[in-house]
């Protein structure tokens, strides 16, 4: 083991550079100066997002690979990009490292990273290496480009418009609950809750499809859970929300899950978290024929979860009863106890 | 005192949201949506730099008012895009709160960063809020630009060259030497050393003023300590340095506080650290009229401080006598003892 401190900073900024240029067109300074410098497409606007990991909050060490970490602190940002129907470009990514942690550990985030900014044609352009005390900090910071006219925002849902998500929800909740209880993954449905709670898979590509549709209205990354991501449409928009369970994408995985510890897997996918999936809310006039081309070019489903209502009621319907949709906000400073602790 | 974390992240930003927006021209979507959305100025690249600080690395909570933190927290990035000779635009801010940490506390730092930013027409478009197990952490992330053609790089220096600072150096080294050592600040000159510390204005006039002259070939903020930072030129641009002593710009408070301490203000001013002003690599038939222009600009002079030279050899002439220029680099991983701990 090499501590990663013995490199120094330089050291380590040229041991990863050559990994962090895949798209070299449209960049004029990449990693080495004051700032990195870039254009975006004309015509478009400018997209930014950050997210800061903290160690012992978001992730333990021992819990994940340093390629998982890298990955999800990366794809968590692409997948805001994605909400907003965005193109990512750039990443700036920060860590602050803790004494003692080896120079492989850190490549290894570094890896994960690389490998999926790679796969997105995202280039690592900068950021800032410095040491901490006591935990591992990562900020990753993404700017993306779109359209003004593309743009997907949380607001602008009529009432009547339909709710689709891109994926299924609640896989990633449960593998936390696997990590969190430290339960065996002795079968590869659990093991593959694991894997989704450790590599969303950003929906760049759903996010481009459905702003280039001209049919959505708004949209949302699911990051805190279906229902609090769902509540921040409804309120940015000025709405309610009415979700039909029936039409929840449960994955196999989760049902497994859920029949073997005792969960019900519609409140799991309702409070989720982590999906990193999108949620959107189309024009009904317009909703059928988006989900038929939606099939037809990622061979999966769109899938009609509910509608946007004119109250300003949040609320779940399930085997003909309505109910008021749990509240499961997802904040990071919770009132009522940090439900992930 | 109202610990931070009772008002929960969604509370805290509906909080400080109203004070971010300073120039709404160019923004589409600020605060509260997946991602912040704005154009920069057409025929414009963009500019990005990141800088992360932790506690009891980069500052102690006692040592520094929360304003103070958050004034420099964002001035270091902005001087970076000072030394790309860029204009600032946005910021993004992320930190990580430990508990126990009061919400007057995080809301001083950001009174810190608002008024700092509010002077440069910066707005704060996002970031991220979250909880911290131990230490307070705080990453800005700016967006400026620049057009290309007066991007100011480290590289791209000539040798003769003429080497000039557009401030002094030094004071805020001293000023973290008062700090560290718990030293009274008993005299005004004292103080102004601990109040460059903590307070250093970014150079952006200076820096978009040398970008427009067409006289500057290279250009890099003192944040690492001038020899290092011209360390940095001369590597980037394959040449040497040879400093004048005689021409180092040192304050009246840098000079007392050497006499009462027994320091060589030469040294102090060579090593220095988070100067944050600006050093410049400019053309030599160009020189003297870009000295006159900048003082009749700024109402100060332009300190010519040396020149570049063709071999690669870093050198500080003095009293009559060339001699290497002590190593000082500030790596935040030195492999000698950290020289600030």
């Amino acid at each position: 083991m090499t501590d990663f401190r013995d490199v120094g900073e330089f050291g380590f900024i040229r041991r990863i550079q050559g990994a962090c240029l895949v798209r070299p067109e449209g960049v004029a300074v990449a990693i080495g100066d004051d700032a990195a410098a870039f254009v975006v497409p004309e015509g478009e606007v400018t997209l930014v997002t950050t997210d800061l990991l903290v160690e012992r909050v978001h992730f333990l060490r021992d819990a994940a690979s340093p390629e998982d970490l890298g990955h999800k602190a990366l794809a968590v940002n692409l997948s805001d990009i994605a909400a907003m129907g965005g193109t990512a470009r750039e990443a700036f990514v920060s860590i602050a490292v803790p004494g003692g942690l080896a120079l492989e550990y850190v490549e290894g985030m570094y890896r994960g990273m690389t490998s999926l900014a790679t796969a997105f044609g995202v280039n690592i352009l900068g950021g800032d290496t410095t040491a901490s005390r006591a935990d591992l900090i990562i900020n990753v910071a993404v700017v993306g480009s779109v359209h003004e006219k593309e743009m997907l925002r949380r607001g602008g849902a009529r009432p009547g418009d339909r709710l689709f998500v891109t994926g299924a929800v609640g896989d990633s909740r449960a593998g936390l609950h696997l990590i969190l209880n430290r339960l065996p993954a002795d079968e590869e449905a659990l093991a593959a809750l694991i894997r989704a709670h450790h590599r969303p898979r950003p929906h760049l590509a759903e996010g481009r499809f459905l702003a280039q549709s001209g049919a959505v209205r708004a949209a949302i990354d699911v990051s805190d859970g279906l229902s609090s991501d769902l509540v921040h449409v409804a309120r940015a928009s000025g709405l309610g929300v009415r979700i039909d369970a029936g039409g929840l994408p449960l994955s196999p995985n989760l049902a497994h899950f859920c029949r073997r510890l005792g969960f019900d897997p519609v409140a799991y996918a309702l409070a989720g978290g982590e999906d990193y999936v999108l949620a959107c809310a189309v024009d009904p006039g317009k909703a059928a024929a988006l989900a038929r081309a939606f099939e037809a070019r990622f061979h999966r489903p769109l899938h009609p979860i509910g509608e946007m209502t004119g109250g300003g009621r949040m609320e779940v319907a399930r085997d003909g009863s309505v109910t008021p949709l749990p509240p499961a906000g997802w904040e990071h400073f919770p009132a009522s106890p940090d439900r992930r602790a």
